[in-house]
């Protein structure tokens, strides 16, 4: 897992995905008390920084191991990454979901040209349907943050990162970034090593779930106590990768966590300062840049806002905030 | 009022206003049937593309002229385009509002740096407030879009799409446009017929208050019959410009109509598909887009959304057609 592998990533997305620009707004700079740069993702292909990741992973394959097609199992942004991928491909994504998936990600993901395959949680193994495919029709899978092409693709969202704060002149920022699994997070602090050295990665979690933090801490990879029971669902799993967990021990700082009034918040403010549409998970970093100013240091920061697939119900719950 | 003037205050505005990209979503194209490109000036500075004009007519004033401050009639977008734009030359802004205006309104206002001096619309006149304070202290008038300046300000928006279509290598299209004054549809379409020909400008109005439209079918500038009573606000004037009108007469192709219901779809498919947040007159082109095909012609249909300035109630209507 190197730079290289990044820039090359870049390479194989360039014209395919958005190269989103940083915004900002004086409005939260005044909360913040710093200047606050938003990379919007949520503006990224499928709504969500996970295009680049599946992008990157399908690109790379050679072209008669693509031609058979991929797999993967998500029931989020992920799959609507990983499905779009592959249609963008000429080639076929089956996307494994527990059949009580909300209809609307279900609907998505086959939009995207995807076969979708349902399974029942309770009496069917995940693991055991997708290699029964996978071996019948030969398809690849691609994993949703512990693998080295899909952390070159989030890192490609660190090169234009660096490329904009250089241009801006940012040389002492944090970079916080929304942190599930560490793809993206491990993406862009090995993006910002080789070409922003100055600036340093945070990841942000929500409060109980902040096993990056606490791994960050103690120096091991430490788990979640539980994986649901929190707004911010896009960005809780079990534990970090074998794959990212070391490099964010490397180069990241500590781990901010935020809560969810203050996540709700964050969103508030996308949506009356950015007119960006953020979802509970994708708006972690800005809530800890408005709301944890204490724990954040330098005149700028910069936070992703990873992603925007939030249902109209719980965005009207952000909204409700203001 | 031509193409030399929008180059020019494009070149004022470089690296001052946010250069926004086209951005699309293939659910969009299935509503529209056939390729539907945004441009959404929800995200330039101040959440509307006013800003643009703002910007350029301020920036273009003699020092010793602009030094003395510029004043506006506004209690929406066009007043916080000039606030920021006079902020941003460190000069003063006074902006002339009723005093029944929205506390948000008045309050973003006052945030962009002007003195708002509100006035009773029962028994005060706008206009006689407006002079003394002009005359007292020498400032100049900003208008919302009768103004060479500001026309070409609003232009530099078209620029934009024809470099941006011309990449894209799209040809045969119409050019929706949210069309109140007309500032920024006879901006863009100047700016179209130098550097994009074949595309063609067609306004979007709400239904009721369609003058544009009704002017361009008789040929003679109309007037609309009532000024509010429709959630499109931001494109509701009493009749287009003696200055843009001509310019849309020569230029533009049929007005488009869009009702009430179809203005809050749009806003929802902008949030479900594009994670952005349109204002209702910010969404009428993007309505005409989805809900009026058999009106468009041509394989792309480019659409702006020209603000983004909404209150939540609003919005969660919008949340509520999905």
């Amino acid at each position: 897992m190197n730079i290289d592998m990044i820039r090359a990533a870049a390479t194989r997305l360039q014209g395919h995905a958005v190269r989103t620009q940083l915004v900002r707004s004086p409005f939260l700079d005044e909360i913040a008390g710093r200047r606050v740069w938003v990379k919007p993702e949520c503006l990224q292909h499928t709504g969500s920084f996970k295009f680049r990741g599946g992008y990157s992973a399908v690109s790379a394959l050679p072209p008669e191991v693509r031609a058979k097609g991929v797999i993967a199992f998500s029931s989020g942004n992920h799959a609507q990454g990983v499905a779009l991928a592959a249609k963008m491909h000429n080639t076929s994504a089956v996307i494994i979901m527990p059949s009580d998936a909300p209809q609307l990600k279900i609907d998505n993901t086959k939009a995207y040209g995807a076969e979708v395959v349902l399974y029942n949680r309770d009496t069917e193994s995940r693991d055991d349907i997708g290699a029964k495919i996978s071996s019948e029709r030969g398809l690849t899978l691609i994993k949703p943050f512990d693998d080295p092409l899909v952390v070159a693709g989030q890192g490609t969202c660190g090169l234009e990162i660096a490329e904009d704060a250089n241009a801006l002149g940012i040389k002492d920022a944090e970079v916080i970034v929304c942190c599930g699994g560490g793809g993206l997070t491990s993406g862009i602090a090995l993006a910002l090593e080789a070409d922003a050295p100055s600036l340093r990665v945070r990841p942000a979690e929500p409060e109980g779930f902040d096993d990056v933090a606490r791994s960050l801490r103690s120096g091991t990879l430490e788990s979640n106590t539980a994986t649901s029971g929190n707004i911010c669902d896009a960005i809780i799993t079990p534990r970090a990768g074998e794959l990212t967990f070391p490099v964010m021990k490397r180069l990241c700082g500590a781990g901010l966590a935020v809560s969810e009034d203050e996540v709700l918040g964050a969103m508030a403010q996308a949506f009356a300062r950015l007119k960006l549409v953020a979802e509970p998970g994708g708006a972690a970093a800005l809530a800890a840049a408005l709301y944890r100013r204490d724990q954040i240091t330098g005149d700028d920061v910069i936070v992703t806002i990873s992603g925007g697939n939030v249902d109209p119900a719980m965005f009207t719950r952000a909204l409700e905030t203001l």
